[in-house]
């Protein structure tokens, strides 16, 4: 297991690293974790600037959000990204980030509707938003499995706070994060040139539907 | 027919790279093909993110939008690509993305207006809206050439989906898709000022007419 | 004087990579011109993309436009560049861009109000609008020669066109053209904020003449 | 003393070249200075471009902000920022910025409501405005301390003028005027969707005194 988890640190730091790329995150706003086995995660140090994180940095941590190994203090949000692992056991990867637009939403407190094809591909939905709950402990991780509970939508827009994205595997939820972020841009922008039409459930089903079956290449 | 092919293959792959950096696209979002004979052509994969891309891993496609060589599954829009080769002869590129701005007022369903000189240059008036239509078959092609017909544009605003733009090499079809964001947006924030005056027709043709003739190198 | 003018070559090349760094323009869309005689200037050739452009490409014409060595065309601005270095003998340098928050401003057809300190330190003012002119004749020059007349603005504003910005010396254009955009973005999310109160004209007078005569190093 | 101060040349050199990295300056426009001495700071010469700038161009100032040695004038801001050297005897990093959405709120002069947990992590409670003041003397100085005085914010709203950050370090200047930008951005495009709620004071106050207690590493 020591192996697997060597090879997880090169993932999650890559994973940090394309936070920054793809501007979701301003000095040390956001962080990355990964599910390394049922009951432990490795996640961002707190604090650490992306520029100095190294792999060896990554936090290995129970499910309490509490370290098992190592010096440095785990992120602040260790405790809820193990809720979310604790409540969800398909789970893999969960990020979070400020990222600006996706977050001002989340300001605003309105989910993000359901107006371009990308997000019904993607999120099957509109993105919904979850309450303010104060950081450090289950009440942030409560929140994000109860909102996207009946929802299709891998991303939730917390209250006041900013974006928390799952997936299958870290870089399925880092994924979600970029791309949450992308459609908070373009219906910022549309919402700016007036109203737009929601796309119709139906058609919201069969977009989700073609994307989660026919899109991307076969598993090998 | 084979080295004229693999020439293509580095355009195209460099192509795709510019679409990254004029910041067009987000994770694995937009796609460019070239008409590589009179009834083949060569696209992106479906799925494969810009920094994994090499040039051999584009797909050659029939202009069903079928696969016919190699194992990668081409781009979801491969049919959408192959229709626009088999209506109009004389494209020789295809570029599809979901940059912000276009998208915008795609998802709001309203033609950007040719306010500024540089739009009557290359679009020659304004950049129409065409419907919304399911992803994967001839319906996307047939509103993407059915909305061009009458336009001097060659690019389309797809509704609540993204941009589909044209050219007579994939180069040219790349330049429109870059220059619709650029307009798309310098018009987007002009309309956030207050209302901007339409172009006169008779300025949009001088324009145009003078852009087609005067601009640029002679070609050797 | 050849090798002073090959010098200038490597300047405008240089400021020309300045406007993507600074992201005042897409594709091939600015342009930059230098004095390099009473009666002579160095222009970017038309229509040849940045990354190919090479300090040997620049055209050197007189101030109607037209080249007078080498066999590319000059850019289709080169007139207008003519124009205002034939009026104001004291210029050296000339910019043309389609920025966007500038060229959003050109296309509502406002002046940007001198809401900034920054704004009376470079501009002395507002930056003003010009008449919009056809391209490819002196109607452009003639349009930003008299709209700055009794400015201190070295930018104006063309309408539905974009940025014309002069200088005693390219590199001063240059900055002019750079800090056109960022007042002009700045101005513009300042006004969907509401509105905000100009500077007073004393205000500006101090602040301008305190930035003409105080900033910067003393010349060697 | 000589060997600490070529030290703090070094990171100052290195946190100019981060204003640009996180996009907050234009040209010639921001400066960061430290104390090195009860009654001495280093600041960046007046004018002086950033990628021109070397750790040896930094000039030593007294807390006049007169220059103490070299042959460079200090920047235009050195009075402003000695006079808050001079009254926070705790501040050893000044950062003055024109960045983008932070100077709107500026021009618009209204306070960042502190709708954001990250701003109550950062700033406990919303970015203060001060006044309108000529620059060069002892105004605007005088204007930073007095706005500080009585909120939690290391940050500072100049009206229609910029960002002055202070800290205990140039580091952590140069976080809050990061972390200034990054919220005013995200606020403004929540105001663009209508209004937020902004955080009850209770709320606020938990958020600032965790994020001063628990985030981040332990101090060796």
């Amino acid at each position: 297991m020591l192996d697997a988890i060597a090879e997880v640190r090169e993932e999650l730091h890559a994973l940090h690293r394309s936070l920054v790329d793809n501007a979701l995150v301003s000095w040390t706003s956001g962080n990355v974790s990964a599910r390394v086995a049922p009951d432990l995660m490795l996640i961002k140090p707190s604090g650490v600037p992306y520029d100095e994180l190294r792999p060896e940095d990554l936090v290995l941590c129970d499910l309490s959000g509490a370290a098992v190994a190592g010096t440095l203090r785990p992120s602040s949000d260790a405790a809820s990204h193990g809720y979310v692992y604790r409540a969800l056991p398909e789970v893999h990867g969960v990020v979070h980030t400020h990222s600006a637009y996706a977050t001002a939403w989340a300001a605003h407190g309105e989910p993000i509707p359901c107006v371009l094809t990308a997000m019904a591909d993607e999120f099957g939905g509109e993105i919904p938003v979850g309450p303010l709950a104060p950081i450090g402990g289950d009440a942030i991780g409560r929140g994000i499995v109860e909102t996207l509970h009946g929802h299709r939508s891998p991303a939730v827009l917390m209250r006041n706070h900013g974006v928390f994205a799952i997936g299958d595997s870290p870089r399925a939820a880092v994924k979600a994060a970029v791309m949450c972020e992308d459609v908070a841009r373009t219906v910022h922008l549309a919402r700016q040139l007036g109203e737009s039409v929601a796309l119709a459930p139906q058609t919201v089903d069969a977009l989700h539907a073609r994307y989660r079956n026919d899109y991307g290449q076969e598993e090998a």
